[in-house]
């Protein structure tokens, strides 16, 4: 099951960006499980990691070689996170990079590695090496539709995002794919996103869109409140298209900034869509905190109820649920007279308890939508953070009572 | 569903602690829901109470209570709440304490009120004041099994212990009954425990035993990591027995203190087993921390991972998700290569990775148990916790997307 429509756009192809796709037979022979990312010489990346501690191989080299070298290779295989799997997964992880440096004739450093998948078994690296010349061979930059298929485990379909803007006469393209559908959570979950520009971004200013962008976005959807090893989130920039260097100083900064965020945006969306077992999505919207801390532990708190989440299952306006919820937040000295909650245009709690003017009939018709906001204003600041998440079903049992991963 | 026989013991009657047990017609005509225990007037009370800020009106008004009078009736009605009520909730717990105040010839300070069930709607008052006069007229000392059942909710069996010990000739007994099954969190959740003894205890050790043995059984389990508005707990002790006043420094206390360790850890656990749709009953056993928060985050990041919790259900030893769920438990600076996982006595993790002595046949024989403890050495320091948990399986989604609390 998924939310929305969720058909792929067509992708806007990113000059000196070149996809190569390939099937290695990791987990199913003939499945596309292998994909890499073929940069000009020129391009920047910058990204963003997993914060679980327990990071997966493939993160702690690609982190490592971002501090080291331009990257010119972005190599992912799903069907195994290479997580869990202690010095030797180090050594496979650098030698998928080291071999597809000798087939392309650069270092080792300059690629960079990810993978997703079953959490410690180890990585099949004679498949992975076995099917680079497959990969390598076919690069082009039209195959952004493949590749967002190609990086996919649970998920239920591709996702991507794609925008072309004009900057000062020169046209950008912004295109981007990610995966993901469990294990969702802040700080990045078994989520992967590349997203790449033919925009030419100063360094600095690359890293902190990255962090900036992601931060609201990826960093803000939860599935089921669980964290990763492995997730990366990788912007690049080829520089080739014809407009000057973006800085922050630039005059084109906040429209690409914008058109990013949205890409950023979609691809985070995307993922929750899709969240395993997920029929609906849902906005949780706190305002009126008192600062960052509190508004996001109000979110989260009610995002990942198991209470709230099986009654948005069940299309139920439980809004008893939802107050329970925000009362075990550790909002300290929360005033419970002055809050109100809202489901959709529908207040539900006000004076310390259910809203006068609330329906039964008023708050059904919000919860039949597949498209829900849950909106909390605490009354104490001026702080607004928004997350996103979706219900919990039968399916994500099933899901995750059959998968191992 | 539940986890292990789960039949009531025979219960020992508690000398000046009598049972009354009635039907309102709160949700069900004809259910047993009202609950009221009548305690001897020298009679000790302590309690410990949800840490939800939204507390429901019984829980306010019996904390307030509490603190003016020894109490003399405890009036438990199942199928409400009276939670998220506001101005209405406070005015109707107080009328029903006033109107068994009236026909007790008490006052109604000397009533404590508690409510469990559907959050937000209106308290029944009337429907709970007519069958107060039957639940008065059947008050005996032999009730406590009928008692066990008449506070259940989502409960799929009545919950109970009792134990009779000997301190230097002078027979003492503790009894309880405890209800929840879903809701449940540390700091109390739609958890209800009343526990009683004949034993005569100092006012200021009762407190203390009851939050001591309180913290360490009740505000140790998790269903699914939501925390009610209304838990309570009450420890009554009649002071009919024919002993002299245990206190601080009586020899008798350890002797003591240990029977009725057993009494409170028996119902919390029996809270766990009946766990909504639970079909597995689990030790989080966490060594090795450098201090109390550390150990518990711990403990309750794997407790509440929805990933660790669907692989119980599917009897998976997919290790890698507890091992996930431990390194985004938020303790710095882990030492990954140091610490270790158990599932029982099968060693899952050491050195970084997976444990070169593990095989899947021996992690799946734990996981085929019913009883299933998974303990990890942080290798930090020397502090210890324990928390219990249950599965997540299809049961609790349809449980929890069907009923109303």
């Amino acid at each position: 099951m998924a939310v929305g429509p969720g058909t792929l756009p067509e992708f806007y192809p990113v000059a000196g960006v070149k996809l190569g796709i390939a099937s290695a037979g990791i987990k199913k022979p003939g499945r596309k499980d292998i994909v890499v990312f073929e940069l000009a010489p020129d391009a920047r990346v910058a990204g963003i990691f997993t914060r679980n501690q327990f990071c997966a191989a493939p993160v702690v080299v690609s982190r490592r070689h971002l501090g080291q070298s331009a990257p010119r290779y972005l190599l992912i295989n799903t069907g195994n996170a290479n997580a869990g799997t202690g010095d030797r997964g180090m050594d496979d992880a650098l030698k998928c990079c080291q071999a597809l440096a000798e087939k392309a004739g650069i270092r080792a450093a300059e690629v960079l590695p990810f993978s997703t998948g079953v959490i410690g078994e180890p990585l099949p690296v004679d498949k992975i090496v076995n099917a680079l010349p497959d990969a390598l061979a076919g690069t082009r930059e039209d195959r952004w539709a493949e590749a967002a298929s190609g990086i996919m485990t649970t998920d239920t379909r591709p996702k991507g995002a794609s925008v072309r803007i004009d900057l000062d006469g020169h046209p950008v393209t912004i295109s981007g794919i990610s995966k993901g559908a469990g294990m969702i959570r802040p700080n990045m979950a078994t989520m992967l996103g590349f997203i790449a520009t033919d925009a030419r971004i100063a360094p600095d200013l690359l890293q902190s869109l990255a962090s900036e962008l992601g931060e609201k976005s990826f960093n803000r959807i939860t599935i089921d409140g669980d964290t990763s090893t492995n997730d990366a989130c990788m912007l690049m920039a080829s520089g080739q298209y014809s407009g000057p260097e973006i800085t922050e100083s630039s005059p084109q900064l906040p429209k690409f900034r914008e058109a990013l965020r949205q890409v950023f945006m979609d691809l985070a969306h995307a993922i929750v869509r899709d969240g395993e077992g997920a029929t609906k999505f849902v906005t949780i919207d706190v305002r009126g905190a008192s600062s960052q801390q509190e508004a996001l532990d109000v979110a989260y708190t009610v995002a990942h109820s198991p209470l709230v989440k099986t009654a948005l299952f069940a299309s139920d306006p439980n809004w008893g649920r939802i107050l329970a919820a925000v009362g075990r937040a550790g909002v300290p000295d929360l005033d419970l007279r002055a809050l109100e909650i809202y489901l959709g245009d529908v207040c539900l709690v006000r004076d310390g308890g259910r809203a006068e003017d609330y329906s039964e009939e008023r708050g059904q018709a919000v919860m039949d939508g597949e498209e829900i906001t849950i909106a909390i204003d605490l009354k104490r600041g001026a702080v607004h953070e928004t997350v996103w998440t979706c219900d919990f079903s039968h399916d994500y049992v099933t899901i995750n009572a059959d998968y191992r991963s």
